[in-house]
């Protein structure tokens, strides 16, 4: 460990600024408050907010109720850092912005970085967006419409623009001294980029190795060829890839023409694999959005169209049923097992669905291997297919005392964990060559697929053999 | 913008060092290198592999079959920087690691850093782990050692032990003239801890605080107040929530003494938010594990023991049925339609597990909120239970040309909707108040209740009222 012990001096540590701000939300700290406004104690509330970090008072607002939250709103208007709003969930801050005012809203946003202030603005009605706009003082307005500009989801939208870029023929002490002497430096910076005359990058600094270089060392000399260089139109996808694959903490941002426009921070890009992972998980599940915060009326909507599919691909498996109603009235057995066919096939199909979406995700399904995923899918159908076909047979054949009746089980049985592993693959793989987001659509073909074939080569081979 | 245009002079560029390294693999480059190996044309291969990254050589590995992979072990034995063990799937590394052998391995894990080297190694079975210790050289086993002896997943692990400490009555000038002096520095740092005669850190110096502040200053006078200190005991998921909220860069890890014992980067901490987003899919899909490169034997085994309990609970759902044979026998059409409200319950209670799930593994869905969110999804279940009840009913209804068949399956269906809404919050909550992993447990659980109360329901109703 790189560590110095100071000599036993005397020192005087008392000097160190100590702020009251705590971290962390505890629900004591919420009921506290809630409190406080319902006791109209405006003063108390401020007092008990003042200590907050703004991601506590973003999640504050999203846990108490709408009343508490306008009440809130209205305690502490004007006193709050309007960084808070950059990390409410989209239903909370309509509402906050609903509550505040364009005019505040405006100010709020003028406030802010870019980046920050384009991810308010960006979950704004169009109308809120050019209301809100319209009061923004003309230069931040004109830089936020610049961000606004790039496509949603763009490298674009999530850099920002303050960075420091200096020239190569500096050296480090001249470098140092234009940081020292700088009014005007962007907040949280890790590196120095160093640009051509045409303001292109050709290198960078990272901070620790300027902290080590002596100062007459030309910039030339020691600086570091960026790793990765981001178009300014690139998806934030990609971005976030780049950034997990090569572990960066910043990178620069350049347009068509190679000059330095912007600068990605890391914990921007943390913001995009924290929502690309949740938009999967949301997708799978057949939610277009999924936030608790949304009003029952607006859960209900986003949720009815899935559950519309649904409700129609289960028509779809009573109509397979249907052409077997001769076979049920004869054997009742038949409608007590078939859902155990279909709802074997349906999980292993997720399962191996579930598999293949992430690894599409995560960029470990490629061209590359694709291939040889199929096979092992379907050599993993096979065995487990065998291996549940013979339990399932064996405890049919106990249940109903009927030897034959559970060599149909398993039969069926093998054919729908088959045919479940090949789906649980091969739709997503085709969804994600037609560029159609494989967890939002495989869910409901692999679950269809499976439940139509499992009654169908259940059923029907219950008609040929045992009727 | 905070930029620096130079001026219009003769500068050369040309002193820029330039790298080969390509970043990315494409499956063009994949192919060409599986054909130097399949041609045995180990210099070739070894110039292909050259140009890549770490990060790239560890996908190489995992999308290769393992037959080339083998090769080309063999013919890079020796040349690879061995960082990039640290980025592959377990069930690849252990592959890479029994044919690199143990001298090999333990002298790639020698040149990690600590975290890296404990990565790998915990990955190992624990004879492995034993015998490649053994062949490490002592002082870096010590380390080594030392962060195995904390908790899995826990901040001990996860931490880096190499960083800066200074004493608070340094200056600016002094320290930067220590980090100049300095040979042996971590290789990324972001900021310089202060720390205390005992070592306990009382602040710290970000970077770029450092360079614009003069040399004369003292550096308590400038110093920050670490927002965060994690005790090295911290399990991984609370550190990762600390980032992600305050938009930490790196933090001080301390122990029980407060002693300043080492540092989380942002970048480890963005594969921990991304395991615990995966883990998370995968357990909601009844996984164990996911990856795409365990062999068929494993990848069956794996998946054996959800697919057991999904048997068990088909059952019962079938025992369930059993009950009501007579009435199937009877009415034909019960055994067609009872899939669907058993379906739609499923696809509506996965719904609101899922969002409960990861509401609670993001902390958004806590003790202040709970009460409100299962209201709020009682109200949707009503909701959408009352709209497919009438679709459904009068669906089945003009199917079988059968109004009080419509009735029955529309009341079912609203039951089980309810059922649904209220399973698929109320389990998830059950089970994170016991301790239990929601994501692991919740989706067994409430898949059979709607089956059973969908088939229950349905069966029952109609047994009553139509016979």
């Amino acid at each position: 460990m790189s560590s110095v012990q100071p000599p036993d001096l005397d020192v005087d540590y008392s000097s160190q600024e100590v702020t009251e701000e705590q971290l962390g939300l505890t629900h004591e700290r919420v009921v506290a408050i809630t409190d406080a406004l319902d006791d109209g104690n405006i003063e108390l509330v401020n007092e008990l907010v003042d200590y907050l970090h703004t991601a506590d008072i973003a999640d504050l607002m999203e846990q108490i109720t709408p009343d508490h939250r306008h009440l809130l709103i209205d305690a502490t208007r004007g006193l709050l850092d309007p960084e808070y709003l950059v990390d409410l969930e989209e239903d909370v801050l309509d509402d906050v912005v609903d509550q505040l005012g364009t005019a505040e809203v405006a100010a709020a946003v003028a406030e802010l970085d870019i980046d920050d202030a384009v991810d308010v603005i960006e979950d704004l009605d169009e109308d809120e967006q050019r209301e809100v706009l319209r009061a923004v003082p003309e230069e931040e307005r004109g830089h936020i419409e610049q961000a606004l500009s790039y496509p949603e989801d763009s490298a674009g939208r999530l850099m920002q623009r303050d960075l420091i870029a200096v020239p190569a023929f500096w050296s480090i002490g001249q470098m140092i001294d234009y940081l020292r002497d700088s009014e005007d430096l962007p907040e949280d910076f890790y590196e120095i980029f160093v640009v051509d005359p045409g303001h292109r990058p050709i290198g960078s600094i990272p901070l620790n190795k300027a902290m080590r270089t002596k100062r007459p060392v030309i910039l030339s000399e020691v600086m570091e060829n960026e790793p990765v260089f981001i178009q300014v139109e690139t998806d934030q996808e990609d971005v976030a890839f780049q950034f997990q694959q090569y572990d960066l903490t910043s990178a620069p941002v350049i347009d068509a023409s190679g000059r330095l426009v912007g600068v990605i921070m890391h914990d921007d890009v943390v913001d995009v694999i924290h929502e690309e992972a949740e938009e999967d998980i949301m997708h799978l599940a057949g939610l277009s959005e999924g936030n608790i915060y949304s009003t029952v009326l607006n859960t209900s909507k986003r949720r009815f169209s899935w559950l519309l599919i649904n409700l129609l691909t289960a028509v779809l498996a009573s109509v397979v049923i249907a052409q077997f109603d001769a076979a049920i009235e004869e054997i009742v057995a038949l409608a007590i097992l078939m859902p155990i066919v279909a709802s074997m096939g349906g999980n292993a199909g997720t399962q191996t669905m579930t598999v293949a979406v992430r690894a599409l995700a995560t960029r470990e399904l490629t061209e590359t291997n694709a291939r040889r995923f199929v096979n092992k899918e379907l050599l993993v159908g096979v065995a487990n297919g065998v291996v549940f076909a013979i339990l399932a047979g064996l405890l049919a054949g106990g249940w109903f005392q009927d030897a034959a009746l559970g060599a149909v089980i398993a039969a069926a049985m093998v054919i729908n964990m088959i045919v479940a592993g090949l789906g649980g693959v091969l739709v997503p793989l085709g969804f994600g060559r037609l560029g159609i987001d494989p967890a939002i659509a495989a869910s409901v073909f692999v679950t269809t697929i499976t439940d139509v074939i499992g009654f169908l080569a259940f059923l029907s081979l219950a008609a040929t053999f045992l009727i």
